[in-house]
């Protein structure tokens, strides 16, 4: 283990990281909100701890898969340590760890919320919290290399276990562009989104912070009632062609880049992904449409809670806790499914749905008939046994992780409901659940040994969990 | 396919069901119900096409998986059709419907009841209700090869598609014994059980039933408290024990039969099974402690609401929707567990469940040093890579099938809590769930739709899925 250079690379992560405070410390002095420190003391705290560990360069850079992974692991924690501070120096909330609850959830793109009342916080609080969306979205490490290094072949293993989606080969692989170009493709539509949310009337600060939370598919708003609080068709449409258009795998907007349509079209992911979108948003239609005037009106709000939930990106323009048991057990089966591979979206991502779909029949077939061959598909070409393998296997780590998370939370005595959506809409990185975690609720009610856990559960979903499990696990330390 | 040979064998199988319903028959005669009709007619037609369908042995005896397969799912259903018939020619259920969900829960060990009030029920079918158990806990086609043959290398291809629970090889293969041996070992284990309950003043008649429903780990009682009508602490642990004996592996007690004592000890299915259900039985008494008197009050009805739900029998001594989250939570995921595999309880067997720990495990290893040989071993042998694959791709299928019950089911709008464990409850051969499916509440309210599928879940969780996916799937039928 080369523990020199994970110190290094952490620590170049935190001090990147400590420079991001500027904008928030900025606005709160523009703002004039006299609290300059509750971002001076986490930056000099960072710095100092970033600048010790990451002054001298190391002389053996080499390092492998697993320093990778932890190198992840440990500057997500880090930084989700760090970035809690703002909040906690400031007074404006009390508890450390539900500070470090709301951070987590920012960096990881969550959304799920301790606060009973989020209209309460300073303005460059409610930046802050919305700008970790925005980094945490494209990822803190591709930032951090988009900052010190545009190529290094050595980062490929630190950016394999940052970014969301198994590798299935026949995309543009996801390493050949380098961090910048994903970078400002990123800031591309984000300023996009700003500009189309200006001409609905929506204020500069209302569409930068949304714009942030929509580009990392993340749901933190600054109203209590979240998008609802607009009242605008316009801005819901806005706000639910962002939230899919980066869902969708950034390969995409590449390929549109360099012009290849024809590979796009022939993308088995994003037509799984717009049909089960469209499928979903229709069925809701119908479902809730007592409850609205129209089927216009009905389909809007079923369109944006499905974009809001498939992309995992939490906004809400309606409570769905109240909506029929159909409308409630296909968002929470979305909440499952998630969005693109190599999106900012979380979930078990749509590629690997499809796959396990084809699994499925595949099995079926094969059992019947046992001397067929196993083999599955996808965009034309036959996948290798290890990547089915590795597919299934996520499965089975992510159905094992959710059972004990839901043993710990249950621990809190919440009702049924309650617990499962809040296990399941932190470690898919949605927001919120059903229940006492409904759209129009929050997670200020569980103990801090639950929120240490569901915050465990969103820093393992966004990482795709084996960052966090090669952290946590003795093997790892065992060997030297 | 061989058409032929699938309804010569269905037919021998509805024969034998016909003989069965004698013993009801007599019993109603003997109790002076006069409602022997109800089990005269379901007798003649069942004989009546059985008989016309299995009269000439066909030329062509050859068949292969996919007819067993079918075979299988096709005389399930077909007994189970039949089976109705008694409830509904009495008239003591009126909807045929209902009639069905309660045959097909009693065949396939569930346990789920639609009656409200099941004390009204008339003796004799009370006795064919859980004789339904006791048929299906074994296995119908079993029973039949305990008829017709002894002996049969063709018809392993049934038993395999019958049978529960995964082949792992290392265990004493499952198709060397003949049905006989295991029809005579379940039948002594039986006898046992009903002399225990008769020393403990059960009445005989409820000594009887009583054993049938623990013996194919079924759970309909006869009374509208369960086993709690007994209040007894020497009932209540004799049943536990059994329920615990017969959700063990039947190798283990041929293996007791012909003294292999070291094979036993070293079986991982079994110390695993045993350790789950001592660690939740300790967990949840003290999580309850607070609403008994003593430790071995708390003690008592954990452990016995623990074995039943762990080997999905489904009889309950406490209403355990009213104990905490922590409780709950366990026993919900005891469902999902089940009972070990080659024994008659549902769930994913535990064997199953600890070859996906281990992949688990493996699999962070894997990832952190990826040129690490990816192997799992069970009784200490490697297991084969299509095993590995084989149960991983149980978990998908079983994942799947869930996710598409949960969502038909949810068109009744129950609330989150009863459809979730109402399709956890009937998939896992359980019996009772949560909320209006809870050990107090029945499955009368839901609708003929999702009766059918709550049927079909409990006929797919029962055969391990495959022989229901393959009678349905297209693939299937398109191929000659």
């Amino acid at each position: 283990m080369n523990y020199r250079m994970i110190a290094y690379s952490v620590g170049r992560i935190l001090v990147a990281v400590a420079a991001t405070m500027t904008i928030p410390l900025v606005l709160s002095i523009y703002y004039g909100e006299r609290n300059a420190a509750a971002y001076l003391i986490p930056m000099l705290i960072s710095l100092a701890i970033g600048a010790l560990v990451s002054i001298k360069t190391p002389k053996n850079k080499s390092f492998f898969v697993r320093e990778g992974f932890i190198i992840v692991a440990l500057a997500w924690i880090g930084i989700s340590l760090i970035g809690a501070l703002p909040f906690y120096i400031s007074g404006q909330i009390p508890k450390y760890v539900d500070c470090f609850f709301e951070t987590v959830s920012g960096f990881t793109t969550t959304g799920s919320s301790i606060l009973p009342n989020v209209e309460n916080l300073s303005k460059s609080l409610l930046f802050w919290r919305s700008f970790t969306h925005w980094l945490g979205g494209m990822g803190v490490l591709v930032f951090t290399m988009a900052i010190f290094s545009a190529k290094d072949t050595r980062t490929t293993y630190m950016m394999k276990a940052e970014m969301p989606g198994p590798i299935v080969g026949k995309l543009v692989s996801k390493w050949q562009f380098s961090a910048r170009i994903l970078y400002l493709m990123y800031i591309a539509l984000t300023v996009l989104e700003i500009i189309f949310l200006l001409f609905g009337g929506m204020p500069l600060f209302d569409s930068v912070v949304h714009a942030f939370g929509t580009a990392g598919t993340g749901g933190f708003g600054i109203k209590n009632s979240s998008i609802a609080f607009y009242n605008s068709a316009y801005i819901d449409y806005v706000i639910s062609i962002f939230m899919i258009l980066f869902g969708m795998n950034f390969n995409i907007f590449y390929l549109m880049l360099i012009r290849k349509f024809v590979q796009i079209k022939d993308n088995e992911e994003i037509r799984w992904y717009l049909c089960i979108i469209a499928a979903s948003a229709v069925i809701i239609s119908l479902n809730i449409l007592p409850m609205y005037k129209s089927f216009g009106e009905s389909f809007r709000y079923a369109f944006f809670q499905v974009s809001s939930v498939m992309t995992t990106t939490g906004y809400s323009t309606a409570d769905f806790a109240k909506w029929p048991m159909l409308s409630q057990m296909i968002l929470v089966i979305l909440m499952v499914i998630g969005g693109c591979a190599g999106s900012t979206g979380g979930g078990m991502k749509v590629v690997r749905v499809m796959i396990l779909s084809k699994i499925m029949v595949r099995t079926i077939k094969n059992t019947a008939s046992p001397r067929s061959v196993f083999s599955v598909k996808t965009d034309g070409k036959q996948l290798e046994a290890s990547v089915v393998r590795g597919i299934m296997a996520y499965l089975v780590v992510y159905v094992m992780f959710a059972g004990i998370s839901l043993i710990i939370v249950s621990l809190d005595n919440m009702d049924f409901t309650t617990t499962v959506t809040a296990v399941l809409a932190t470690m898919n990185n949605i927001g919120p659940g059903l229940g006492v975690v409904g759209p129009a609720g929050n997670f200020a009610a569980f103990s801090p040994l639950s929120k240490v856990v569901l915050s465990v559960g969103m820093l393992a979903g966004r990482l795709e969990f084996y960052p966090i499990l090669i952290l946590f696990s003795p093997y790892t330390w065992k060997r030297s």
